[in-house]
């Protein structure tokens, strides 16, 4: 085997690193034998070069091995989780887990918090009243057990050695790099324990991938390598031009979800749960295809053991369950401010971007990771691309806590978003393509 | 300006960056701004994507702005220094700075320690009795005036920023980039306050350049930006597949140095000490061109001024001059291991990186920056490429501290950096090439 620094140098050279290698160079990371700036200069070389997808299975397992692996072999069924690459107005996840887990796929999820433009599914859940999402494990395995899904955040124990390189590769501008995003996003997922997962590839302005080619480049590498390390795996590209649904927010978002399960919310965002949601009930041997699955997922939202499942989860992780038959109780920032459309037409673009942006400047999100947020204010995204509007229809309302000159000047930014035509725009589907088995 | 983060990006797409940009890198290193693993990724964006020659200039001079920049204005003349890309008996310095400070151009020299296979000058000075290196900056500026050279180790003050820089692409595999070479070469080099670099690229088996192809970039790129650097350069390239001269260690190769100083010594280093001399005689403006310098310079040895000059040069840094005239001074171990010619024939080969391993394995050399060195203990090669040799007749005498196993074995190392062969081979001319004006 050669030295950490002659791994360096071979994969600067474009050569293949063995699985040992690169579980060796992790683990000296870990035991601080491989200094920050060397890993620095191997994910830099990594960037040019790339890894096979032996590599990244290696990278993705040492990872996963630098810190604890849940055990949920006590809880019967193929554990399904879904992982989103972010986006705007995206509270899926949400609905999505307690929806499959009430037809009878155990649904163990570790989810992030906001950063930029894109929010994130704790920071959501916490705008439910008491809710925690810091959970010791073994009472995250007994949750998935007994209520069928938990929903907690990264601990210090999951895959500490990809917390470490990720936080390299924010500021060492090696983060858009393939093999290494599927690594990252894999060894978190694989240590919840999980034998399927389904990916969501958001692709478009509010995305990490802009375009749909790099889009299917990542859904195919994760994939790929997910499948090599031994799990069922399938992706959905999905579009997110503009934001997901109507709220952008955390409270309003959490809202949003929750009238899912009780049988309403805006098309995209139930299209999206339902696709996602089915891929999951059939990589979890509830169903034994697509329609099927969109039946069980149907009959889940009618009959109320989704909502049921999602007030099980809610007390049991210290919340306020009552939320999810009385939304009211999310407290929503008072004041209203309407964006109004300035001419009649047809709404052509929403840009997802400057609406999640705005939502940052509101407070909703963070710009840096030890930031707090405000649950409470967010925006309504009222007109979507393809809507008729006539002049002065509301195109959105923000809710804010006072109406002030900061909040007029988010006005503008958010009313900047929309673009208004004589003609509607060509119709993008939600689901741009579907990758998997 | 664009943010550190973006300026590594930037590299990492191939951009340029601006003379301002360069410089504000470097200064945020400095400043603890700038991580150490940020400057590692940046390196290794640079490995791939390389610095055009006015980023070169920008990284040189930043560099060398991180630390004090030596004020030899009060020295009157041209001020020439001489560098080395290091290699295997390379004792040119110690008998090329006396010498041509004794033709009238002042020589402030900052030298290096051996690390590896190549030797360094300081570790070879200090086997003179007495000899300091480390020489404060106003020291070191009177005795260049009153002497006409002075040499030492580059102190902490001398580009700070170059030191870290080299320290971290030791380690991350980042070493062997022509402007990054460049640039750590010249920033050390104009720290001295010259007007004038010769630049000595060896080339072969014991040389950092193993090619001629890739030594004639560095040769070239070092006179292009050492010129847009505001100073007159010109650069050899010299055969460094066998050692240079006859001895390799520390005390054997500054007698050796001061033998040629005496007007004897081994032809290759009398011509490698020639060459080297008219090129800064000219720079220096003492010649008018090449045969005026040799001629200036072999009177400077005839009259004994050059002479005389080292012993004016190590009596100012402490050190017994009577070595000059009596090199018996110099303690070399005292026992010999004859390596003897196996068979008759033709020297075809010497192997320079081979005797350089061997002497670090002595003890000559260090392979870590914080060992010491045994300044008595070399290797004297006397047969080289192209002699006629009888079988048994010695190839290479060791001196060593003790006749034991690990001298005998490391006999048999020297042995095998020998081929002999039944015809004499092709003739390898000692200066390959020269760039400059």
């Amino acid at each position: 085997m050669r030295t950490l620094v002659e791994m360096i140098a071979a994969k600067r050279d474009g050569e293949t690193l063995s699985r040992e290698e690169i579980g060796a160079l992790v683990d000296a990371l870990g035991r601080g034998e491989l200094a920050d700036y060397q890993m620095a200069a191997w994910l830099m070389a990594v960037y040019f070069r790339g890894l096979d997808d032996g590599e990244t299975v290696a990278l993705t397992d040492a990872m996963l091995r630098s810190g604890r692996v849940l055990d949920l072999s006590r809880v019967p069924g193929v554990k399904v989780d879904k992982h989103s690459t972010g986006g705007v107005g995206d509270k899926v996840s949400i609905c999505l887990a307690p929806l499959v887990a009430a037809c009878g796929v155990p649904v163990p999820m570790v989810s992030g918090r906001g950063l930029g433009h894109t929010g994130g599914t704790l920071d959501k859940l916490e705008a439910i009243p008491g809710f925690r999402t810091q959970i010791a494990a073994e009472d995250f395995a007994r949750i998935v057990g007994e209520v069928g899904c938990c929903m907690i955040g990264q601990t210090a124990e999951i895959a500490p050695a990809d917390k470490r390189i990720y936080a390299l590769r924010d500021v060492t501008a090696t983060v858009e790099c393939i093999p290494l995003i599927v690594a990252s996003i894999l060894s978190k997922k694989l240590a919840e324990g999980i034998d399927a997962l389904v990916l969501d590839v958001k692709v478009g302005r509010g995305a990490f991938m802009k375009d749909l080619a790099r889009a299917r480049a990542l859904a195919e590498a994760l994939v790929r390598v997910g499948t090599q390390a031994g799990k069922r795996v399938s992706a959905l590209l999905t579009d997110m031009e503009s934001p997901l649904g109507v709220a952008v927010g955390n409270a309003v978002e959490t809202r949003e979800a929750l009238d899912v399960l009780a049988g309403s919310g805006p098309a995209d965002l139930v299209e999206c749960t339902m696709r996602l949601g089915a891929e999951m009930l059939v990589l979890g041997e509830v169903a034994g295809d697509e329609p099927a699955a969109r039946a069980r997922l149907a009959a889940a939202i009618a009959d109320g053991s989704a909502a049921r499942t999602a007030e099980r989860m809610i007390a049991a992780q210290g919340g306020d369950a009552r939320v999810v038959a009385d939304r009211g109780r999310l407290e929503v920032a008072p004041e209203e401010i309407v964006v109004p459309s300035p001419r009649d037409g047809f709404v052509t673009r929403v840009d997802a971007l400057a609406i999640g942006l705005a939502g940052v400047a509101m407070g909703a999100g963070r710009t840096r990771a030890d930031q707090s947020v405000d649950h409470a204010v967010g925006i309504l995204v009222e007109a979507k691309p393809g809507d008729r509007v006539t002049r002065g229809q509301p195109l959105a309302r923000l809710r804010v806590r006072a109406k002030n000159a900061a909040a007029s000047s988010i006005a503008e930014r958010v009313a900047s978003a929309f673009a208004i035509g004589d003609a509607p725009p060509h119709h993008q589907p939600l689901v741009l393509d579907r990758i998997g088995a």
